[in-house]
Formats: C-alpha cells, structure tokens, sequence
C-alpha cells in the first residue's frame, strides 16, 4: 500500500486501524562501475514496497536525496546539507502526525544518513521538550533502521559474498536493485577486484582513497538471482521488526 | 536515461556533451474521491521518463513532496514548509552544478509550488548577486515549466473536457496517472458532478468550500485512452519546450 | 489613516470595528533612465493612502524593500534573499495578528515580488496546518494583489499607452511616481524609444539583455497628469477590491 | 538626496565621488497618548532627509520596522524578531555593497534597536572573519548612531524639558515628528503628567508598568516649534558626525 | 552551587526554594601580551561559583564562547556568529525554564556580547509576544550584568589603576584571573606601556589599530593580590545584585 | 596546554609545530543519583587537559552543552537543538581554521551527541563539496572520538565492572568525575542495585522507563580509586589515539 497510489480516503481508513507508517530513506550517490546513483533509494523503496503489499501497511514516498557530501567529487550525486535534511523529515513527520500517525518507521539506505536522521528525531522531540507549556512529552515515536542491519541480513550477505561485500557499494546491494531493476545489470570488470578499505573524510579525500567509488567491495558479485534472495528475506525481516517497533510497550 | 538508474561514469559521459538536466517536481497531496495523492509527482515524473529516454535527455530523481499546506485537512498529504522547500531546491541545484550542470529545467506538476519555486530561483542567483567577491552574475539558469502549461497542452485538455476539466483533481492529471498505474483507475460516482470553484485560502477554509478535494472539476471522466493521449503530447511538447531552454541566448 | 501616523489608542479603536489593514508592498530597484528607484514602493504606497484616508481604512507602514535579485547589476538596487523576506513578511503578520487583525491586504508594487509573498503566505498559514495542537485552521486571511491588475486598471493603461507599455519601468508606473511627486519628473530621450523584450533570468543576464533596466516599455510617455488619471482609477478600484476582499465568505 | 527619488544612473553617478550612504533605521511601535507609531522612523528619516538635502548626501529608504517586542501590548506595534532583522540589515548592506558602497551609517530612531543592529554589524563581519578563503578583513565599515546622542542634541532636549524628558514618548522625538507632521499635532492631557520610570522587560510587564506607553515622560511638552529647533540642531551635528565617519582613518 | 556537580536530585530541591540561576558568559578571545584567551570566561565563571558557594545559589555551566568577531586577527580566538549565539542562548534558557526556573541573571565577561546577549533575550520573549495563542506575556524573566559594572566594582578598579585601566585586556581582569590562576601569571613588558586607544570595527582593523591586542591598557600592572580584591568586592556585589534582581517587583 | 589559560602569542607558537587541537565535547545532563550533572563534560575534559599537558597538545576549551534532549524530564539538564549544535561546532571550527588549524579532533564525552556531530562534520564539509567555485576538497580534517571508545578502555571498564556496568550513568565515568572532584563522591543506595534496560526514545517515555535516570548500570560501585585508573588508561591510550589521527595519510 503505496501512499501516493491511494486517495485521501484511503488513507483515512487505514488511520482507523494503524497509526503506523513506513518511509523509505536514501539517497542519491555513486556506487561505483555498476552500481546505480539511486541504490540506496531502491533498496528501502523495493523492500518496503514489497512488505507494505503483503501486509497491508502503509509506505510513505521515498525520501530520494540525503547526505551523501562524501560523494561528492562523482557525478550525478546530490547532496542535501545535513541541516535542510533535518527541516525535512521535520517537516514530513509533522504533516503526517497532523492526520493522526504516531508511529513512524525510518526504512533507510544509506549509512551517511543515519546521524541526520537521528538529529532529526532529536529536532523533532524537542518540540516538545522546549515547549514550556507542554507538560507531557512528546506523542509520536521515531524509529530508523537500516534495512542491511534488518534481523539476519547482514549475516546472510556475509553468507554470500564472504569476499568482497565491502562498505560502500556491496555486491547485496547492487543484487537487490539489479533484482528490481534487471535492465539495469552492468558486466562490469572490477579493477582492482576488491576495492580498498580505508575512513570516509571530505569528498575530495574519498575520491582519491576510492577512485572508481566502492569501498572494499567487489559488486561484480551482483546477480539478480541474489538479489531475489536478499529480498525475500528482507521483506520477512522487515515484517517482524515493524510489527516489533508498532507492539514496544 | 533516469539519473537513479545510471552509474556515475554514464553521467559523466552525459556532461562531456550536455550540462542540461530535467528535474520532475510534484506534491504529495489529495486529488479527490478518485485521484491518487501522487498525482502532481507521477504527472512531471512519467512525461519527464518517457522524454528523456526518447531524447537522450538526463531525467533527475523526482522531488516528490512540495508546498500543499492547504491541503493539509486532508489525510495523507505532506508539506514542506516553502523555507524548507527553498533550501532543498537549492542544495539539488547546487549539488548539480558541482559536476558541470548548468541547465535546470523543472518539470511542476503542481500549481501550488510555483510561489516556492521561483523563490528558491531567486534565492540561488542571490548567493552571486550578494557575493561581494563575484563580478559576474549566476553561472546557471533555473526554468519552471508546469506540464500543463507545455505549449498546446491547456487547449487539448479543454478540448477533451469542455465540461469539469476545473482546476484541482482535473480529469486530464488523473487520466495521465491512471495511463501511468492502470491497476490505479478508480470508478466513484463524484457528488456534485462538478465540484464548486472558489478561492484557496489556509487548509481548513479550503475543506470547508471544497469537501472533497476537488476544485472545479469532474475527475470521473478520467480514463486510460484519454490519459494515454495527453502523455503523447505532452511528451512531444516537453522535447521542443526544453531543446528551446537550451538553445536560448 | 496611515499607521505611523496614529497613536496606538487610535488603532485600539479603529479595532473595534474593523479587522481588516492594507499593507503597501514594494522594492527598491532601478526603474530605467527616468524611473526612480523607489517607483515599486511609491506606487501602492501613494495609492493605498489616497483610497485609506477616503475609506477610514488603516494603512500600514510600507515594507520598502523587496525581491530584486534580478535587478542588482543597476546601482542603487537592494534586494532581500526570500528567505529573509518571508520572515519579515511573518514578523508582520504575526505582530499585527496578536493585536486582532485578521485580515491582511498586500497592496504589491512589483511582480518579481509575487512568488516569495505567496511563499510567506503558505509559510504563515502552516505556523497552524503544521501545529499538532491546534485543531482548527489559520485564524487570519492573507490576500496578494498586484496595483496594475486592481480591475480595471490594466485595460486603462493599456489604452493610454498602446504602443510601449511593456513590462519594467512602464510609463503608467512612472505616470503614477511623477504624479505624487512632480519634482522627479525627468525629461530623457529613450534609446531605442521602445525597450526590447525578453525573459528575466539572473542579474548579469538582465543587464546584458535590458542595458538601460526597461523591458518593453517607452517611460517617456509618462506624465503628472496620466499619473493623475491612473491613480484616481487605482484608488477607486482598491476600494472596491477591499471590500470585497473583507466581506468574502 | 534621497535613493528612492533617484534613478540608477544618478546613483552609479553618486558613486563616482562617495562611497557612503545614511540609512535612517527606526521602529512601529506606540509611543503614548500622543506621540505616532512611527515616530522612531520619522526622527532619523527626516533628519536625514534634510542634511541629505543640504549636503548632497546619499539617504536610503527607511528601515521603519524594527524591535519592537517590549512594546507589544500596545496596539499597531509591529515588532521583527532580532533574527529576522538581521537578515535584513545584511540584505540591505551586501545588497549596496555590491554597487561599490562602503561606508555605512546607520541614523536609528530607537533604543530598542542598538542590540540587534549591533549584533548585525558582528554578523556582516564575521562573513569575512569566518571565510577561510579571504585573507583580508571586511571591505566595508558600519556605523551605529542614535539620532538623540548626535553630539549636542541630548544637552539641548534636556535644556528645553528639564522636567519630564523622559526615556521612552519623550517630548523631543513627539516635537520632532509634529514639526514633520504639523496634522498629526495632538493635546493629550497626561496622567499622570509625567509618566512613572522603571526597567524595561517583556511586553506585558511594560504595560503593566507603564500602562499608557510613556516611561518618564511628559509629551504634552511637545510642539512644532520646539521641534524645529531640535531639527536644525540634529541636522548640523548630523552633517559632521557623517563627516567625521567617512574621514576617519 | 555549581550545577554541573550537582545532580538532578539536588536541583529539583533547589527549585522547592528558589527559582532563579546564574549563568556566567564569557568569550574565548585574545588578552593581550599576559593575558589568557580565556579571561572574560573565567572573570565571570570564578566570581559566580564564589558568590554561588556562600549564599546556596545555583550556578550554571559556563557560556564560554561568545561574539568575538573583532578579535580574529588573533590566534586563539573562537567566535560563534550572533546568530548561533542567540539560538543557543534561547536552548539554555527553554531548557531551564521547562524544569520550572524562572529568572535568569547573566554574569557577562565580554563587552562584545552585549548586544547579542540582548537581542537574544527580545528573541525569547518574542516566542510570546508573536505567539497568537498566548494571552499573557513571558513568565520569565532574564537579566544582563556585565561585572564590572557591578556597583562599586568600576570605581575600585579605576582608583587601583588611575593610569592604563583601559577598555580591553585591563588590569583588573587580568588581575582577576591571576587570582584565579596564579600558575598563569606572567612578567610581560609592554610596549608602549600604555596601548593606544580607539574604535573597535572589523577583525582586520583591530589588529592594525592594536596591534599586541590591548586597548588602552596596562595589564601589566595585574597581580594576583589586586586580583583577590576585586574578586571579593565583586562577590560581595554579585550577591546584593542577584537578590535585588530576585526580588524586584 | 589548555587554550583558555595561554596568550594569542602562545597559540600563534603553537601552530608553527602543530595544527591540530582536542576539543572536549559533552552534555550537561542528568546522571542518576550518584553522578553529576557535569559528568559527560568533566570526563573528556579531564582525560584531555591531562593528556595535553603530557604531549603540549593544545585542550580548546570544553563545549558543555550538547544534545540531551531525552534527560530533559530530569531537572537540571540543559540541551541545545540539533540544529543550534551544529551551527556552533561549524562556528569553532570556523574560526580556529582561519587561524590556522587543520586537525579537529573532538573527545566527546556524550552518546547522545555523536548524530549531530557527525552532522556538523558533514555540513562543515559541505561549505567546500557544495562551493561551486571551489575545485578541491575541504582543507581541514574533523575526527569524534568518544572516550569510553578510545583503544581499550571498553575493555578496562567491563572487566572492572562485570556487573552493572550498563549505558547510563555508568560507574566507569562517575568513578571517573569522583577522581576528578573527590569532594562530589556521593554515597546512595541504588533501587533496583542495576538500574533497567531499554530502548531511548522521547524525554518524557525515557523517564518512564528510568525513574531515577540510570540505564543498566550501578554506580554505586563508582570510587575515586577506580576513576583514576581508568583516567590513566585513557590519557595513554587518548595520547596514541590523537597521534595515529594526526598522521594518517
């Protein structure tokens, strides 16, 4: 249940049975010789999309662009200043929260956005907290996960590419999106195999630790057929964490 | 070619002989008893995909939330605040212009945006008019064009909707996205036929004159066929629109 | 009745029995060789208080500088980022807000003003769409109205200047500034007597298409005495604009 | 000489020959039983006026908003938050800065305002100080000076009320303004007549202390012929105080 | 009492009894040839936690970088911009007020924050003032005191130092921290032996002017034993200060 | 070498031989009933002064205030948004780059802090990635180090206490702040002896879940004989931690 696929009324009755919402985060960047600028959207969005089908949950829009400042010496990448990330997912929250959810849940894609988004929450709570006529605390609740850190996945990638699944621009990735994109698959000779490893500074930094962009990782690993695999069972995962986040006491 | 399907080689490529690029921009916001809440994202998305990979015209990710607070007593939409809609804006446009883009046609697919649009146009030529060290003036040029305003476009939806084309949760948007997500197309019998017309004010003054979102129009006449001849035009109208934005003087 | 020149217990008064107040809005920017820099605050100023002291309707200060981005390659020019104007368009609203006003008629002087004032107004209206406390809507109605479309006054000036109307530093403009002072008059022999036309981008870009600072327009055609037909038409036009504006449901 | 009665070529003319210009700044605000709202936006404007006048001065428009927040009780009070007046007084000064000027020198009509302009003038710098890339210090000089500390001008309000001059609707700024608008000339009978004195907090301790406005004041000493001589006087101090400003090393 | 070696418990027993708190701000900014960066922050910082210590008074952490714009020509020196100066200083102060504090006396080390610091404090009375919603006005109350201008305080230093107190980097600050610090004290000659005085504008020219840093001072006239005096008076003051402040009406 | 206690002329030595600076960074929140208000500040403070009068490496001074959004249903903790947070931290970078510095290295002494400070790296970093006229990188390096997560010391803590070591309000950093101010050594029964765990969302559910402020943890085990070995093992290991970033390629 795609939220910009339903009506208004649509959306009026589903806040009559769950105050919950998923919203897929990414961002648009580099990743590397064959992987796509919008993998760290595709992911979450592919996921969640899936999961929110078989379980009747609402998915949010994907948010598209996020902080990806140390990819920025690549073409194509854009980048959100972490501050007008913040005003952003301010603003979502609140505009949601205004109809009536309560519950929203991060499904997020990129690394370099989990400290904006957590500032974000802060952001938000603090609304609250600062507000000196407002005795009780804040009445939403803001979760982020990580879909590669979803219960069992990260494992299973490990599983799969126990060389060369890397940090940035990983063979799991590249599979899922080939998998929902497969049009998209590129036959790509990685030289060298598997990329350096090394720390994420400034863009101009990164370019010269990373030159093609990856980060100890070999994406010629990326098959649809690991793809389907990494869905499948990021969808299941992602079905008990949500149930898991909407249920804590 | 859509950026988020591309790796960053291929828009590197792309720069060597175009520094243009088209940026889909919408809203997430109600269209009515049977328009989808992303009408105003698919609208510019789908006619922008369908241009660029006939033209070989660079396709940007959608910025898929805008400025539609006076439909915020409606559930599902979300806002922006235009302060927040202005940094965003900026920050891809800037990010863009990075890597060698100095082209920005935005593609709107929604009325309500314009005010924030041309504001945020202003407010990114201001970082030179207001930068003492810069003799020169903006090194790039920001254009809005709204789909429904592409040349010839206004007349053929007033040709196929003498009656109820209106001016909120038109027939033609909602025809457009049902050629777009057919499994989408909705039959509601709309009470008024035709909704009444009026003034936009704040979100609870307009609930109260337009009670079920629509403005004007009579969305019930949308269908497939028609939804598939307004994407052709509008197709063929963005290709001439955005060669004439590169070739101006 | 202009604000600044009352005592705060004249406008405790002027409250009782009226909610409503028109605020002149302008910038200061180059108006071509014999416009003056003042002519976008000049005009609603000078038309707001002529139909203000007829009607007893109050009339704020005027805000005197606005969105000029694009005319700051001319000396004398000064422009505010939106950003910056939003906020003082909200300090307004909010300050005359808290003493009762709910009505606030924007008198505008200059088109490149339009979008960042609409942007204020949904920046304002969301102070409550975005406040999960507040139950009902915005308490207050804002209203845009450009001087040169008050009904009526386009198609006048149009038939006083058929040929060389134009778009920037137009002779009913300069007619209007010349009226209200007569001692500005300047007599200047216009090179090429028609001004070109052409798009408005960027400062340097507009310097470089309009040399003088005209767009289309021959301001030699400017006189008191059409100054004085003008605003007499203005003035009973804003009247009537003000009133309806007042009493719409 | 004043920018909004000029056009652009005088100004580029202007600045052949000076780089400085005098922008009165004052505050909307109540100023007793019969003193004007605007009277801290009349007394700099028109003293500047005047020895722009005489000295071939350039005078900007009038920054006639400002803080007002203590005097928010009071009816027609328009108050900036000092943020948002920040960002203005920045706009404006890197707006003329832009055109070659400066040496600024801000006229203000309001104590209120020295915080906040101050703060601004820190801010303007620090563009310079915190630019890692600019090896050299500010291009441009700010110059804050109260119309009522010119020298010589406090000394001759005190010798012409020594009783009942007063700190805030002093019956030398109300002389001022009724010397400018002999209409506007009001009698009030006081009560007490000379108004209590006290510290200055927020908005609704200062009703409560000062209930109709006036600290330590007795206006009704006010009159038009006083006012001349204060204009006379501030308009020759003014004149070498500039001096003075644009001489120094 | 200092807070930060408190706990939450110990606070919550103070505000049984009290509902007031210091907060000592300073700046981190050059003294000169013997002063250290940290002077205006441990002047204010040592008086209050003396002050603090004999009459059972809460004193916060220590504001300890300020608006030192003008002092960046000097190595050391950190400024924050008045705006971020001001946002913080309203978070401190929300912060405490939502724990049911109420009045905020500010023992300030630095001239330059003067203005900030209130322009800060008409920022947080205007959430209030502009707050629609809000009948009454702030129920808090904030209050700047620079020590030295402590009753009595300037008298004592100007009769120890008749020559060469100066107006930066003094003797009697200097004094103070050598009270404080005395490992710090050092034997510095100075050259000339009393620094020129003059204007303070931007960084560059305060270097220029200053060039060791002083202003009209002779700081080597410090010591430790001037220092213990001037921080006993001081101390003494504070406490008559605070409680006037406590109870004024 | 703590920067607040040296001279501008100690520093501009400083930097002929080093660009780098440790700046402590902490909270000013509540830490259970044993620990300090100040704990997170005094404990990175402490290990740096020591370290850096070991290595003469310049100790900035400590910024005090962070993000504690969810303690402040504890009286007593003070926090800043996000938002102001990271205008600060990009403020003291500012300025201390324009003097020279080109190695940030932040101890942090707060959990709580590393989203948005790893969020103000990256928007400090964006002033070069989305700087169009900037062809390189960012010159300046920004590294955060939390201090229980320096090489070995998570080790050493666990190992001294097996038990009730917990998240909040651990023994590890009360032992560490009782070493520093043995006069602050409390001596209070903990019930339940090992505080709760659980998840850390808004202030208000975080009081719910933790009513006397710890999360896992008994501090009661806390001694000024424990905190000394743990200040030791992390001054060596801060020293080794500072170098190894100093010269990473």
């Amino acid at each position: 249940m795609q939220l910009h696929l339903m009506t208004w009324q649509d959306v009026e009755s589903y806040l009559q049975h769950s105050k919950g919402i998923i919203i897929p985060i990414g961002s648009t960047e580099q990743h590397g010789p064959n992987g796509l600028l919008g993998t760290d959207v595709i992911c979450p969005e592919e996921i969640a999309k899936r999961m929110g089908a078989e379980d009747d949950v609402l998915i949010a829009p994907t948010f598209n662009v996020g902080c990806a400042q140390h990819h920025m010496a690549f073409a194509g990448t854009i980048t959100l200043r972490p501050s007008t990330m913040m005003a952003a997912i301010m603003d979502w929250v609140n505009s949601l929260y205004k109809h009536g959810f309560t519950h929203f849940y991060f499904l997020n894609g990129h690394g370099g956005n989990v400290p904006t988004i957590n500032a974000a929450f802060a952001e938000i709570y603090a609304q609250w907290s600062l507000d000196a006529n407002d005795p009780s605390g804040a009445p939403l609740t803001c979760y982020l996960q990580n879909w590669w850190e979803l219960p069992g996945i990260f494992d299973l990638c490990n599983k799969m590419f126990p060389q060369g699944h890397g940090a940035h621009a990983t063979p799991s990735e590249v599979s899922l999106t080939y998998y929902a994109y497969p049009e998209a698959v590129k036959d790509v000779t990685m030289t060298p195999k598997i990329a350096p490893n090394g720390p994420i500074k400034d863009a101009e930094d990164y370019k010269r630790r990373f030159p093609d962009g990856r980060i100890g990782s070999d994406p010629s690993l990326a098959t649809v057929e690991l793809g389907e695999k990494i869905m499948d069972a990021s969808v299941k995962s992602l079905s008990k964490s949500y149930k898991a986040f909407l249920n804590a006491r």
